[in-house]
């Protein structure tokens, strides 16, 4: 348990040097884009050597509560949501403050109930949870119309590279909520190997995965 | 005591939505500013309910702490004191973020020193609870000092809804350090009823209430 | 002890009050300025004051944990980083944003992981902390590269005064990790009074003493 959050942390190390790297030679994308992909690998990488060190989870009726993945989340989640906001703003000027004010805050809502919900027994564990379901399809309606609007009426190019870049999301996120809902948080269906494993390999392709795809797309905009 | 929460819950509810169906006609009000009266009611309702099903509070010292309180106003009384801020700069391209920024930290400021004061006892809690009357004091004049002259000075009828709403502000928000101090966090001359019914009542009016005001002046003022 | 942390909170204050008597003439600096150079030391003030109150600080094995440092730290250290930003941007209109949220990014990152070194023991501790350098050696090379880079490009007259704040706070912020590694919280080399002293000196002069410096520079700048 403890090499697979070691392997997970060499991993982000070496996708934040990946986008390093990349950012020597920016190819027209603005370096905050940048920033973001390094950062969140960086955060998310230290979040998990917690819990490989053995300290990033509680013992608590007999059962392991994560929650130094509800800190990594809190802020790699919203940096997320922002990356693909800038994304569809690619040719804006202006930013539209509404929409990443929506975002990051329904994001932020989501992950502090999904929070409570792991601490939290019986009827009480699934109200929170519902909540935070509501939170994402909150998040995904606002992906899809508003945001998608933005970027399809930009250009066509950016239209498709958003689209294809909302949907490697979209799929990513959904993963989440399902793997937490059968794994020892929620309803205790899988074994807590199989969580575990999950909550390595997602994080990966929906962080640097995500990153990689997105920056790729823009590099050729920007170009 | 959790059947009131669970109705403060639904009206919350029901102010987000309200606010949700006016921004489906915005009015030539900028949609930030229906963001912030929708998010407000939504997070507030969620700290509530989170006393509605036992776990916002604690008991302590023959005394209840009502922590989720807290957790709702940090978040929410600078959305507050942002939208009166946005109001006042309706008219202005740039906005002034020396103004935001120092209503913003007196206000986190104030709430964060209010929460200790409640887990305090003696001559603490009083200290602490003076230095959030400071910063109280130290808002209200941003409020009707330099806020106000922003308003003002942009237009005849922005003056005037800018006082107004900043009055009916300034009464609730006096209010609620009043209600402390008399209840079981400060003094303890009420019964705990009595300061669990304002702190149901007080809410009310300054969230939703206040929004309303604010939003209905300003579709007048937009169209 | 306790003494010496009131003795803190009155200079804090003082601090304060003189930065808001010279906001009151600002001489061409933007008024942002002054708000940041007056919420540090009210922050910082009122965090060592509840170390002085009995409050800010835990037993833990053997061993005193001055927790409300980090409460101090992780919300002025970002604001000082800000204001040496935005004295090296003091002549553009755009402010990098990617600059910013880089800087405030690696600091809050030093910062956490300097709380979690100060609870943890042995290897990890050492783990921790050599995390929190990486994050200094960071924060030092945007500084001293892009940064000043953008300071020196500006004018002449700006390269000088930002390349004399940055040598400040350098050698402040050095001090910072080396007084922690000698003392209880780290090798425990160093007497817990020395340790003590030397955190009530220190932030003196990289606060008040760095605002001091370069609200001075700025204002003859913008004369
Ligand atoms: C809806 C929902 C959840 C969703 C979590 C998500 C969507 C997490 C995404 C994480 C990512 C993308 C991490 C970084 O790569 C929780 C909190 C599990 C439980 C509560 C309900
Ligand atoms: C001055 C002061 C307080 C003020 C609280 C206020 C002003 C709360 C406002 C809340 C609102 C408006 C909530 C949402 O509607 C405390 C923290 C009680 C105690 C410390 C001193
Ligand atoms: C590198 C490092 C640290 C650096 C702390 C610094 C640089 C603090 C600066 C504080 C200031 C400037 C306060 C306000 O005046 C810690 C957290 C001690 C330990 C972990 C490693």
């Amino acid at each position: 348990m403890y090499t697979l959050h070691w392997i997970y942390f060499i991993i982000m190390a070496i996708g934040a040097l990946y986008f390093y790297l990349l950012s020597r030679n920016p190819s027209g994308v603005p370096r905050y884009e940048y920033v973001i992909a390094i950062f969140i690998p960086c955060w998310s990488g230290t979040a998990y050597m917690s819990i490989a060190l053995g300290q990033g989870f509680l013992e608590m009726n007999e059962r392991t509560i994560y929650f130094a993945r509800y800190l990594d989340w809190v802020v790699t989640t919203p940096l997320l949501l922002l990356a693909l906001s800038l994304t569809a703003m690619f040719y804006k000027k202006q930013k539209d403050k509404a929409i990443i004010g929506s975002l990051i805050g329904a994001d932020v809502f989501m992950i502090l109930t999904g929070l409570i919900a792991d601490f939290s027994e019986g009827a009480q564990k699934y109200i929170w949870y519902s909540l935070g379901v509501i939170a994402l399809v909150i998040i995904l309606y606002i992906i899809w119309y508003p945001l998608r609007q933005i970027a399809t009426t930009s250009s066509e190019e950016l239209g498709k590279h958003y689209t294809r870049t909302a949907l490697y999301l979209t799929l990513f996120w959904i993963a989440y909520p399902t793997v937490w809902l059968l794994g020892p948080s929620g309803l205790g269906l899988t074994q807590s190997i199989v969580d575990l494993l999950a909550f390595i390999i997602l994080p990966i392709f929906s962080k640097v995965g995500f990153s990689i795809l997105d920056l790729a797309g823009l590099r050729r905009l920007g170009l």
